[in-house]
C-alpha cells in the first residue's frame, strides 16, 4: 500500500470510525454471535494478492463490529468501564502513524520522555507520593506480576543472581547459548528458575550455533548431578548475527530427557514465509513453541507477536484464571485468549494482520524479504571482496556483520575504538545507522538490512558511507 | 472532544501521517536531541481546560518528531527492521476506533475469532505444523517468558497448584483477600512462589475489605512457622463490589516485616483524580507500589496500565538486561524504560495519555467522574427502597451490587437461577449489559456505572429494564 492509496483508506476510515460511533446507541449492547460465527466468514488461507480497501471496509460492518460488546455503549454496565474517549484515539492514531521504536531511549528519546511527562502529571493529579516514579504497562495483571517479582527480590537479596527460588538439590535446568536475546536471561530469573540455573552452551567459532554435542554433554552432566533439565531455548537468526541453531539435531536430544524445547525466531521467522528459506525449521515437528514477530521485518506496527503451541491445553492449564465474573456459558465452545499469556486484557491485534495480509497480500511482502535477502548478499560480497573489511559471521539472514580493520591498527583495544568511532560518525550524522555490538568481547558493526523503503541504491550507499567513513578515521 | 471535532482533527492527522512519512528520508536516521531536551518542552502539569488540535498537532511536529529515530528511514539498518506497513497502520486504526474489550470470548467475539484466524493463515504459511495453536503476545520477551513458565510446569507437574519453586522450610509468603482480582492468584503462581504460599486474608462481611487484625494474625503465624512474609497485595475498588482494603492500617502491619505493600487500583484508580476521594490512599507513603489503568475508567483507549513505584532503583534491577546492541553513551542520563517490565520493545502509549489530558482538559474528566458517581448513589437509593431488592455491598465508586429477591423464592439455589435467568434475559436482549458475579457463594448482579457516553436517563432506564425483567420473571 503507497502512501496515496492510504490517505484515501485512511480518510475513508475515520470517516466510518465517527459514524460506527454514532449509531452504538442503536447497536445492541452484546454481541449476538454464536461460537464460531465470525470465524466462519473468513477465508482459510491468507490473500496471494491484494484485495481492495472497500472489501476490507465492509467486512468490519459486516463481519467484525456484529462480534463485539459495545462498552462504549451508554446501556453498558457490565464489567468495568473500558471507554475510549475520542481525544486518547487520536493519540493512539499518531502513536501508530509514528510507528516509534521502543527499545531504549536513544530509539525515540520521545517515547520515553513523553512517557516520564504524563506519568508525572498522573502522579500529582492522583496525589501520589511526590518521591515516587510511574511507568505505563500493558495492564493491572501485568503491573500485578512485575510488582510481586520486586517484592520477591527483595526478600531474598536477589536471589534471580544466585539459584533462583529452587530447592537444591534438584533445580530446573535451562540451556540456550551466550547468542540467545537478552531476554532470555531475563525470563530465566523472572520465572523463578534463578540465573545459576541457565547452562551457555558452547557455539560453533564461526557460525555461532549451537553444537548439539555440547548441548547433550551439558544435559548428560545435569542429569548426574541429579539436576531436572527443563528447557532448551534455541535461536532462529540471533540479534547479534542471526545464527541459526539446528532444530533438528537439538530435538533428539532434548525429547530423551523430556525437555522443552522453545524456538526464539523473533526476527527470522518473517523468513519462514519464503519456502527456500524453511530449511531454518527442519526438526519442527519436535518443538514445544516457537514465536516470531510480525512487528519487525514482516512490517506489522508495533507490537505483535506471534507464539505458536504444540500443546495448547497445556499452556491455558499454566495461565488460566476463572472468576465468576468471567464466566460463560459459552466457555467450552470457544477460544479464551486471556488464558494464553499474561495479560487478562488484550487489544484488538489481530486486525493489523489482518489488513496487512488483506491489503498487500502474500506475494508483494514475500517479493520484499528476497529483495533484502539479495540486498544483504550484495553487501556480503562487497565486505568479502574488500581489502581491510572483514566479515564476521555467515549472511543467511539480512545482517551483515563487518569490521573495518586497517593494517595499521593491530592492537585489538586500539580497534575497538576506531570501530565505536566511526559508527558514532555515521550515525551522528543522521545520513544512516548501523548499530555496534560485540562478539567475542570485541566490537564489530551490524548492518541490518529490511526497512520497508530500503532500495539496492540505499544499500549501495551506505556502505560508500562506511567506506569512507571508516577508512578516513582510519587514515587519521 | 465530540465526534465531529474528532473527525475533523483525525482527518488533518491522517494527512500529518502521509505526510510525515513522506519527509522521513529527508531527516536524521538517529534523533540528536540530548537527554531531557524532549521533556523540557512540555509543560510540569497537566492542561485543566481543554486545548486546541493545532497545538498538539504542533508539538508532534516541533517536539515529537525530532526525539525519534527513524526506523521507517531508508537509511536505517539499525536493531533489526522495524517497520510499520501502512496497511498494518491502518488496521491499528480500526482497532483503535472500535476499541473493543478483549479479556473473554464473550466480550468481543470478533476479536478472538480474527485472532484465531490470522494465526492459523501465518501458521500456514511459515510452515509450522499443522496441530499447532497460536496466539498474538507484545514482545518475544513475553513470549520466551510464557514459554519457559510452561516448561517449569510441565518440568515439576503443575507446581504452581503446590508450593511453587521454592524451598522448604522458609518459603516466602503473599496475602490478599479473596475479593483482590484473578491475577493476582495467577502473578502468585507465574512468579513461582506457588498457590499454597498465598494467604487468602479474612474481610468484613459487609464491606469485603481486609481486616487489618487478621493480616497480622496471619503475618504473625507465618513467622513463627518460619515462613517469610513477603508481599501484600491490597485492593482499592475491587472487581465484584468496589471493596477498599484499608491501606492506613495494612502499612505499620507490614512495615514491621518488611512486607512489600502492591496496591491494585486498576479501576479506583481514575477517582484518585477527585480530591474528595483521595481517602482511599490514606497511608501511601508506606506503600511501596501502585497499579491503576486509565484504559478503563478514565478512559484512555487499551491498553494503558500505570504503575507507579516508590523505589525505581530497585524495580530497574530486578527487570534489567543490558546487552552490548544495546548500550550507549547516555546510559546514565536517562530512563531506560525497558529495565521497568517485563517486554523489550514498548509502543508509545504515552501518546494517547497526552492527547487525552490536553483535548480534553482535567476538568471536563473530573465532572464526568462524579457525574458518575452521583449516578451509582442514585441507583443504589433506589434499590435500596424498592421492596425485594437488596444492596449487597456498599457504594464507594460507580459500581451498584444489587439481587431481586421475591419473597416466594427462599431456596438459595433457586435464586440463584433466577438471578442468572434474569440477568442473561437483559444481557441477550441487547438492550443493555450488566455482569452477575458471586459472593459467598451465592450469584448477584453488578451495574458498573461509567460509559462515557451513560446519562442519569440511561441509569433510570437500565433500572426500569432490570425491574420489568426480574420482576416478570419472579412472578411467572
Amino acid at each position: 500500500m503507497n502512501p496515496e492509496e492510504f490517505r484515501k483508506a485512511a480518510h475513508e476510515l475515520v470517516d466510518w470510525i465517527v459514524d460506527h460511533q454514532a449509531r452504538i446507541p442503536e447497536l445492541p449492547v452484546q454481541s449476538q454471535v454464536r461460537p464460531g460465527d465470525v470465524a466462519a466468514q473468513l477465508p482459510r488461507e491468507a490473500p496471494v494478492t491484494p484485495e481492495a480497501f472497500p472489501a476490507v471496509l465492509g467486512d468490519l460492518d459486516r463481519i467484525v463490529v456484529p462480534g463485539i460488546t459495545h462498552t462504549q455503549h451508554p446501556r453498558y454496565f457490565g464489567w468495568f468501564p473500558a471507554n475510549a474517549t475520542l481525544s486518547s484515539v487520536l493519540g493512539d492514531i499518531a502513536a501508530s502513524g509514528l510507528s516509534a521504536l521502543g527499545i531504549t531511549w536513544q530509539s525515540a528519546p520521545a517515547l520515553t520522555e513523553v512517557e516520564e511527562v504524563v506519568v508525572e502529571w498522573l502522579r500529582e493529579l492522583t496525589g501520589l507520593p511526590s518521591s515516587w516514579r510511574g511507568v505505563i504497562q500493558d495492564s493491572a495483571s501485568t503491573s500485578c506480576l512485575v510488582s510481586l517479582l520486586a517484592a520477591r527480590e527483595r526478600a531474598t537479596g536477589y536471589s534471580e543472581t544466585r539459584g533462583g527460588l529452587q530447592a537444591e538439590p534438584a533445580p530446573l535446568i535451562v540451556y540456550t547459548t551466550e547468542h540467545a536475546h537478552s531476554s532470555v536471561v531475563k525470563a530465566v530469573a523472572l520465572a523463578g528458575f534463578g540465573k545459576d540455573n541457565l547452562r551457555v552452551v558452547e557455539t560453533d567459532p564461526w557460525t555461532r550455533a549451537m553444537v548439539p554435542e555440547a548441548l547433550a554433554r551439558a544435559i548428560a552432566a545435569d542429569v548426574a548431578a541429579g539436576h531436572r533439565p527443563t528447557a532448551v531455548v534455541a535461536t532462529l537468526g540471533s540479534t547479534g548475527t542471526t545464527a541459526m541453531d539446528p532444530i533438528a539435531e537439538i530435538v533428539p536430544i532434548a525429547a530423551g530427557h523430556g525437555v522443552w524445547v522453545h524456538v526464539d525466531a523473533a526476527m527470522a521467522g518473517s523468513a519462514l514465509l519464503l519456502p527456500e528459506m524453511r530449511w531454518m525449521i527442519d526438526g519442527i515437528e519436535g518443538v514445544d513453541s516457537l514465536s516470531w514477530n510480525p512487528h519487525k521485518w514482516l512490517g506489522t506496527v508495533f507490537d505483535c507477536a506471534l507464539l505458536y503451541v504444540a500443546d495448547p491445553e497445556h499452556l491455558v492449564r499454566v495461565m488460566s484464571s476463572n472468576p465468576s465474573y468471567l464466566r460463560s456459558t459459552v466457555d467450552g465452545e470457544v477460544t479464551q485468549y486471556r488464558d494464553w499469556g499474561i495479560p487478562l486484557g488484550r487489544r484488538f491485534r489481530a486486525l493489523k494482520l489482518w489488513f496487512q495480509l488483506r491489503l498487500d497480500g502474500v506475494q508483494a511482502i514475500q517479493d520484499r524479504l528476497r529483495r533484502d535477502l539479495a540486498n544483504a548478499r550484495w553487501l556480503a560480497e562487497e565486505v568479502g571482496s574488500t581489502p581491510e573489511w572483514r566479515l564476521l559471521a555467515p549472511v543467511d539472514l539480512q545482517t551483515v556483520c563487518l569490521r573495518h580493520e586497517p593494517a595499521d591498527i593491530t592492537d585489538p583495544g586500539a580497534l575497538d575504538a576506531h570501530t565505536l568511532a566511526w559508527a558514532d560518525e555515521v550515525n551522528s550524522s543522521g545520513a544512516a545507522l548501523v548499530t555496534p555490538s560485540t562478539l567475542d568481547g570485541r566490537w564489530f558493526v551490524r548492518v541490518s538490512i529490511g526497512a520497508e523503503s530500503t532500495s539496492q541504491g540505499d544499500v549501495a550507499a551506505v556502505w560508500k558511507i562506511l567506506r569512507a567513513t571508516a577508512e578516513g578515521l582510519g587514515r587519521g
